[in-house]
């Protein structure tokens, strides 16, 4: 069994895989994160690895005595990928979209893959038919521009992703979620676009904490998984293993 | 002759007005503000008339003694507006807003008409042939989409639009300019697209501190006019002396 952790930018998410299968998943406060990997190992003693992708500055470790039983794969620079990494600096790119990767050469080899990742951010990475990773995008995450909108001037309030998004605001409330909402769709919408006029036969991937609100209101076509960050983690942890 | 005052979220604009000529236009620190005007009314007597709009937080005054001689009108919830406001919430209308749909009621009359203003905020507003003003949407500028993700992620850079845009980025800063600047041409274009949906020989006007640069990368057949919010302003100055 292998123990993947994954710490973003707001919460740490955490699963156990028992080959493929997901059999424990939970969201944990980073403050919480330690208790969290103590209460899970205790609980699935036959955890023998464990893998963390760290994209935040929060720290983490080992229960006393883990160390013993449970083989560690913390993602750097150095971490063997299972697949070419064309992107011109890599050492700076980012553990979740290596892990994203991982997960569109696993599940599925020989294509063109597009992976959006709507959490804090939004990330785009293109994998290509021959197992090559070229880079992508990243632009603010859904909650992310409601809370730029707020902060950076002075009479916006607040506003969160609620039910509907007009294409015309008649409130300032309503013109927020729909240049917020709307603009988020569009350009996700206008960047598959864009990947689909070069690259033949586009898999569509979305994933993160808004994929099932904003796949809802996108095109078909486009496959939402929750769990794909988490399965490349997986998959990369597997694949260190067995070097 | 008339003098404009545009207090934003970042700076303050004035302009001076003979009839529909801009004679003299600068930016200004918001805190050089006072002294620009005091400036500005030396240089030219002949100024009877002064607008200002504000939706800072900023404050501002005449210098002593021109209350005598110039005639002020403050935007508010109160302003006489040269059309039919439709807003839901019409109270909570930005002045910013209200200037942008004089303008295109001045300019393009008669006409279904969406005013884009990429500043601090990117602005939607739109009116229809029958000079209703319906609402839009508000959603975050290119400046405050780069700011943020650097402002609410642990290792994201601060970039800054440059000069080019792939669509793939192979590094974290051309990832962020890929992400930020296609996103935000994709997400004019795709809203742009949705208006014309709806609305026929819709006419698209961008203005703001980025119109120059978005314009210049989006399809053909919109109007970029940096002036358009400081006419719209004088437009609804002239509106409200005629009363």
């Amino acid at each position: 069994m292998n123990l993947v952790v994954d710490i973003g930018n707001t919460i740490a998410k955490l699963a156990v895989f028992q080959q493929d299968e997901i059999l424990l998943k939970i969201s944990a406060d980073k403050s919480d994160l330690n208790k969290k990997i103590s209460e899970i190992l205790k609980l699935h003693p036959g955890i023998k690895n464990l893998v963390v992708s760290n994209v935040s500055s929060a720290k983490w470790k080992l229960p006393e005595g883990a160390e013993k039983s449970v083989r560690v794969v913390e993602l750097s620079a150095e971490t063997l990928l299972p697949f070419k990494n064309n992107y011109g600096t890599p050492a700076t790119l980012g553990n979740d979209r290596k892990a994203l990767i991982a997960a569109a050469v696993k599940y599925h080899a020989g294509k063109n893959v597009l992976v959006i990742d709507a959490g804090t951010c939004i990330t785009y990475d293109f994998k290509t038919a021959r197992e090559e990773y070229l880079g992508g995008g990243i632009s603010p995450g859904l909650k992310m521009r409601f809370l730029a909108l707020n902060n950076f001037t002075a009479n916006l309030p607040l506003v969160e992703a609620g039910e509907g998004h007009e294409l015309i605001g008649d409130s300032t409330t309503s013109s927020i979620t729909s240049g917020v909402v709307n603009g988020t769709l569009m350009e996700i919408e206008g960047i598959i676009g864009k990947y689909k006029e070069k690259y033949n036969n586009l898999i569509v991937i979305i994933t993160g904490g808004d994929a099932t609100f904003l796949s809802g209101n996108l095109k078909n076509g486009i496959f939402a998984n929750s769990n794909f960050l988490l399965e490349g983690l997986n998959f990369i942890l597997e694949f260190n293993i067995d070097q």
